[in-house]
């Protein structure tokens, strides 16, 4: 059965839900389950460390954290687990997500995070697909079909193009 | 059979070769079969593109590309696949690697980079094993052995700290 | 005849559009033929690889490309030319452009881009146009009277003054 | 009895100790005990947590913690503990300390940590007597007395001066 | 009795007022009694060294100095005074608080100032209450609530979740 | 004839002479006659103008202007010729070339740099090569050998690799 | 007699009109006699020079330089004058004026340019009357209560707070 | 009588000394007598105050404050006196004094300090001398034969270039 959740998508503070939510229409785009958590490395440690530590025997094949500022989320979570962790910069509101970016790309040697783009949720989430792909032939499918589709809009730009 | 190789590490230029050695080192001790091509977005972007685009079908699983300063080449790397592409910025001699970095993980929208540290090659290795480990048990089990090692590692130290 | 396409226009989303009007605006004033083209490193690369190789054949002098985050157009572009190729950085959301600049500027040895200011697409037309003049004198007329009338105009801000 | 454990001071590895030999001179100098564990936010967080939420009930009056490039050690400490945590950002190898200054100080609202210096590890333990200060006149009088003996010292550095 | 002053805020200018009223809130939350204070480093520097150097006297436990731009007040605060300096870097107009920070938290060997984040007040309050909390066993209790508390209030965000 | 001098490379101090080194190896590889001169926009701004209202009626071609830190030679170049300008950002003692970086390639509208790297002497003159390559066949014919040879040597290094 | 234009302040461009508006203030507060120019390093340079080569002999005693991102105004006019030159580095677009600060600041030893703050053109004329009242008792007199007056206005802005 | 001093040099600590020799030659070359104090806002506070307060009336023309890190000794300098403050950032260890930059630069207004560049105390002499030369004939005369000396010499290395 397909419906168990495959990928978790946690984020420090609901505030970065509609940063967020671009990573929720890819997956809904290409049917993948996934589930949402607000937890934070900060205020609620204890159930951040309890999620990542079950999640593995639950299904889950990879998780996005997004955090802002001194953004540990991402960091934390890759202690937890070995699951590939990606981290989502947020952009924050003094320095614009340099300080998020730094503090999740930055990770020392021994505890990888796949760092996307500061808000970046689309990307984590069509990286998480193409780890997923690897190993199911339908998603895989409809991965390269997605880059197909981008490809076409992308050029087809050109067609409606009035400068000049 | 498993010495089919599994991961991709190519870089911009030779001069990276000892930063990447720590990436070969991980893959050496987990026993993952990897290969090394020196491919440069600009000064080999046809030898490049090909190897990219036959890399999937060739069994690779994931493809590691370490470049610094205007570092393009993971980015262009994952325009022509839809593998998970690690990009690993390499200190540069006069920003050192906050370009590398910008360049790698700032990716538009649809084509993401998984972005490790500056100079983080064994994180980059450590990144595709845990890829790689969704789907084979013997290298999950490695991989969480791994991890135990490490901490096991880390908390000795205080065994042997003679401040105070 | 006069109206072959002398430069090409190329940039890596149509929301760049609107920044690289100044350009076309400056091609105009100076009745340089032009072409725009919207081609993404990423997300199109074929035809991006296609537009370039044929540009130099097609009689096309100089190559401006336009790009934010991680801009790789540019960089990517003079790697399938020896036309020169002019960079626009693009200003962009969470970094400023910072990261589009350094991602142009930062070229390895061998594959030069001309980078302008972020946002300067007025200036990379000016530049292009400085290239093109050198082997027209009609055109080079044309700049030095450019020159002498942005010099005119800005002197003449002085008789307006009304502060004191 | 004075020879109770005041001071925690944590890091994330032990190449972080010749920097913090700095803290551990000052304690000295003060009479202060204090105690040194290397833990790691992300190598063994299972043991960081444990020594964090029994530090106050053994005594423990304020924790300084060390870490570089991603350093999550400090914010991490301050999730579970209501101690004051004093966070020292160790100079990085490739962004020379920035990476570990923002993620340090950048804090999310409600979980404060008391940062100093890219490599204030003095001042660390400075800060920490000066809170411990609060409550002890001993104390209190010797951060006194230091105060004015390096306003002596840096004074009398004038009367050596052979300039001119 | 309790309603002796225990935390001084004082800022440059009153530009800070709105920033800072987030310290106020917390400390009226929490019951400590705080005084606030415009005092310039730069405009005012006779009255505001000498509320510093008398602040311990009246009963003052720690100090929170705001100030953005070239911000000096924190610094100058620590060099009058024993009491524990807590240092808020206001966002200033053109660099973000990027010049605010480096201000206050490079400070040098022998001054520490307590550097929290850019426009952190609330956390400068939870801070100097954590410091009080060292000796008033209520305000322990009280902290600790508000700990729980946010960590509750943190988790309870799940419920509402609405996503997917 | 061919031995008229088609490049001027001027700098702002002898100091940069080693970088720009890199510039005069590719012109004499290729056979450009050019010439250098130590000319200081803030030193001996009077011969400067001099030289470069002068270049063009000379021959000249391009102008290759580098300088560090408050880096103006470049910009005040353009503003005295029409010829193109390529500005080599000298790597700086303090800021690493950011400073030179800045001052260089943000240039106003209606006077243009064209900026490369910093230190970036080796593009510099390929990119005024490829200029003149524009109306020059045996110079057309030369550099785009040379972009086949850097790639050939390029992908020579994969067979040297030792790797594995 | 007094009249006789003791400061020339001039910029880039009129679009800095509004942010130097608070230096004329200034300057008919204390009854300084000043005139305006707009005057380009880029666009106008042979009147830039002429200016400034004028300005010593016509009783100018210091000149404030404005500009924005390749900010090259303030030094080329210092290469022109033995006048005390005062920079204002206006706040830029893209960049925020980091560009025009770093271009200003950084100049090359024996062409020294007195630097403020981002848009600090207030300061820029307070210090132009510091310079002049050296030699101006009645300025002396002038500056002197100025600093009296925001000393108590600063102060006096204790007695309007009615926070807690 | 000439031998009064004119110029004092303070600075933050006696690690600056080599950085501020460059100003030291510069004054001996010009004949301008001057004075040189260890003062540190932090560590010395009262010892600077009282040496700012009463320079003017020692005949004290222009007073030259270094510092790094945090530096704030040219702020309080300037918040003593209405002479005019220049600002000498003194390159720091991890952040290569940009920290020492913006600390000084950004002076909020009121407080105008006159700033150089980073270890720019050659520059920091030139300008304190511009200023003194503004009533002093010898020394105007002085400055402008410096000017056409540095002049002379930068031009005269185009004679000993052996390039080509």
């Amino acid at each position: 059965m397909k419906t168990k959740t495959l990928v978790g998508v946690i984020m420090g503070s609901d505030s970065d839900l509609p940063v967020m939510e671009k990573a929720f229409e890819i997956f809904r785009e290409f049917g993948i389950p996934y589930e949402v958590r607000i937890l934070s490395a900060h205020r609620t440690p204890k159930q951040h460390t309890e999620y990542v530590q079950t999640a593995e025997r639950r299904g889950i094949k990879t998780i996005i954290a997004a955090a802002g500022g001194a953004a540990h989320l991402p960091g934390v979570t890759a202690a937890h687990t070995t699951l590939p962790v990606i981290g989502v910069p947020i952009k924050s509101k003094a320095l614009n997500g340099m300080d998020s970016l730094l503090s999740i790309v930055q990770m020392p040697s021994g505890v990888p995070v796949a760092t996307v783009s500061i808000d970046g949720a689309k990307n984590a989430a069509l990286l998480a697909i193409q780890i997923i792909a690897l190993t199911d032939k339908k998603i895989k499918e409809k991965i390269k079909r997605y880059k197909r589709k981008i490809e076409k809009e992308s050029f087809a730009k050109n067609k409606t193009l009035t400068v000049k």
